[in-house]
């Protein structure tokens, strides 16, 4: 049996790992959410092997998460800007962050987000397009073609519980 | 120079990594979510093979994202079930797969969440805990340890442009 891709599955989530989901690439993208515009930056930043690195920022212009840009004419040299779609990841990075604080993390966060429109260090909260309260795996159903093999067991899917 | 692991960098989107960080983990985290309890189910979800299955289970276990319970004696069989610290990365989850049903999906989302407390189909919005106003790259401050290298230059990072 010949191994489906990631990018062939017919599910959002294996899909967005197939283009993000190797750990690098997220610290990558994680330096250009905190200013890293240069292949020296994410280097130093991330300390990751320069062979590596030049193959990650190459598939990731090629994904349209990054945009090349040149800045220097002699020597030519490029800046890394993320495009809509990289800054899209934003949610991704909180989330993984947050979750890393409370679950991975040694004392204090290393990282917080101050809110600037209310001024407050924030945590953020998933809530319903919707109504706003917030989405939790006991308030959800999930309904689509990813759940339809096996069917789950009476009570034993926190997504599909009865009311 | 030795390169630091995942697991040692002051960063919690690095230190999330280094547990669920791997394609399949997160597949199997998903199939969880969807009601997969025994090892022949994500087995089955995924298309993993049983090896690296079996691996990736164990660590999960190890690691405190996964419990494992007998369910028969003989031949003694386990289900693996989340934990709360398991569950709590449905937000990690969430984010993964409305980026990639915007950006990676072919046509309709394979898998759409209806919020039961209201009854529609739901996007989560990330919204700030303090305020509840919605949370994005434009209007938030990094204050930490990470940011403190190199100095950002005025203008280059979203998440530190001046209101």
């Amino acid at each position: 049996m010949r191994r489906t891709s990631l990018a062939e599955m017919d599910c959002s989530v294996a899909r967005t790992l197939d283009v993000v989901g190797e750990w690098w690439t997220l610290l990558i993208i994680r330096d250009a959410f905190l200013g890293a515009r240069h292949f020296e930056e994410f280097q130093r930043r991330t300390g990751i092997a320069r062979n590596i690195l030049a193959e990650r920022l190459e598939r990731l212009v090629e994904n349209g998460v990054f945009e090349r840009r040149p800045y220097q004419e002699r020597p030519l040299r490029h800046e890394y800007r993320l495009t809509e779609k990289g800054r899209e990841l934003f949610g991704v990075l909180t989330a993984l962050r947050q979750w890393g604080d409370r679950w991975a993390a040694e004392g204090d966060p290393p990282m917080v987000l101050e809110h600037r429109d209310c001024g407050y260090v924030a945590v953020g909260v998933l809530t319903c397009s919707e109504c706003g309260e917030p989405l939790t795996p006991y308030n959800v159903r999930a309904k689509g073609r990813l759940i339809t093999r096996p069917a789950p067991r009476p009570g034993s899917d926190p997504m599909s519980r009865p009311a």
